[in-house]
């Protein structure tokens, strides 16, 4: 019953002028991910964005960047050395690639170090890790790049607990019922949403509104329960907090808080402690900002028999 | 500069009456060693006990026992099953065997799994994982048993941090002003000590008092800073804790007390959040306990450029 559910992604952004990234056609598209070892399961588009659910995570190609984001044992960098290349390395003006430390690395294919110097050969830029190799920890490969990014933010979400957690366990669940739980409609009633339901559990849901993005990967097993959050929503504009929201529906036992040119409040964060942080300048208009909270309460640990 | 200090470890007893492991030759100890993919740099003995230092970690031999402890890249269980066949699974009253996670798991030649499985071709017993798959987290292997273990005591402490963790990165470094850092001899003056600096660094120390021991061992690479100690020192005899002194000379960032039938006070600790803990019994006679601390204040995490 194990599933790796923590991601790779890839943000690439191309040059004014260049062509529509959303004027590639749907057989572009499959050619890539079936190198990284995806495919599409389903689209929803609105004037702005295609927003695709796949066999492992979401793709979401605006006019002028794409966001992609794999999970599972897939190989992205390899849909991203496809991308460069049918792209063109002179018409991308960055390229941002992540990668999150894995709960079983050595069941993985490829490893950071491998996947940096595949874009190197390509891309002139730099790669980070941020965090302890015995911990949660982060890897970034940025391009040079000299425009700023636009916001974004993501909430990483470790062993959840309770109702909803427990709801997401069961073989009889059905997908209104966890969209519902998840209480998205009610929160963010201008968006459109697609999602998906994977058998015997996992769920995957991306959402629109004109620009605006939210996708939540979740995968419940209890041995690597994990469920991320990504949004470029802007949390100044809103009344609430979306990861506070989160974060009361799926009590984690712990979780990271990552931004690109935003600061997140932990108003109404569950009771925590702020275990690290990290704030990295990526160049002068573009900034990196990681956190890690856990629970305050010491956790009772129980022995797993194998 | 990466070196996996994490650790394998074997306790096996032999009943009463068995020939003493003691009276093994040399020869023989080195061939289950070789298998193991670890050699013998030096020997120390006292009346009741043969300590050796090994390329990897350390081994102690008493007439009714025995404790192996290998880092690296060590393939212990197949020093383990040679140890099971030559010794004989009818002389043996028990057998533990205990792998810390590692920093780079993906860099190892077996997985616990893997392991395990070998470990139940030979005898019954009962696997468990302690701690989740995203941190820190600890697998044991114990065979049936009724008797009673004697009580022992791990300290692992991650990042250490301060003099004595720079100068043990120093390409000068000496071994006798290491031990003198450490403070062992005043701490322990009725003990002995046998210890080896590693090249370009790397320190490990054993010490012997009658059929007392303690082993302690130093990856000081900043990237996977690692000490471990072990003691089967009853810390209610003594007027000190010898986990806070160490703790308070090498300020790690965290760290897991483990205790088999003891429980460790934290009183002089540094200042510490206990995040985790986990009481096991093993069965009617052994428990074991388990406890992770982190500094109390939050850690200013540096991105690493790869």
């Amino acid at each position: 019953m194990f599933f790796e559910g923590s991601e790779k992604k890839i943000e690439l952004r191309v040059k004014y002028g260049v062509r529509s990234l959303r004027s590639y056609e749907r057989a572009f598209w499959d050619r890539g991910l079936l190198l990284a070892g995806a495919d599409i399961l389903s689209v929803m588009s609105n004037d702005d964005c295609d927003a695709y659910i796949l066999s492992e995570s979401s793709l979401f190609v605006w006019d002028n960047k794409l966001l992609l984001i794999t999970c599972g044992n897939t190989n992205l960098v390899k849909a991203g050395i496809f991308l460069i290349d049918e792209i063109g390395e002179d018409n991308i003006s960055s390229f941002n690639y992540q990668r999150k430390s894995e709960f079983l690395s050595h069941l993985q294919s490829t490893h950071f170090e491998d996947d940096a110097k595949q874009l190197q050969s390509r891309l002139s830029g730099t790669a980070y890790r941020v965090g302890h190799l015995d911990g949660h920890h982060h890897y970034l490969f940025c391009s040079e790049m000299t425009e700023k990014l636009c916001s974004s933010t993501n909430l990483l979400m470790y062993h959840i607990k309770g109702e909803v957690a427990d709801y997401l366990r069961q073989p009889s669940q059905i997908k209104q019922m966890i969209l519902s739980q998840l209480n998205l409609h009610a929160l963010l009633p201008d968006f459109i949403f697609d999602d998906h339901l994977f058998d015997p559990c996992g769920y995957s849901v991306n959402g629109l509104n004109g620009e605006q993005f939210i996708t939540v990967h979740i995968t419940p097993q209890a041995q690597s329960a994990y469920v991320s959050i990504e949004t470029n929503l802007n949390f100044e504009l809103y009344a609430f907090n979306i990861f506070t929201a989160m974060l009361n529906i799926l009590h984690p036992r712990s979780w990271d808080v990552i931004g690109v040119n935003q600061q997140i409040s932990t108003s109404g964060f569950p009771e925590h402690i702020e275990v690290a942080r990290c704030d990295l300048q990526l160049n002068t208009t573009n900034y990196f900002n990681y956190k890690h909270y856990i629970q305050a309460a010491s956790e009772k640990l129980t022995a797993h028999t194998l």
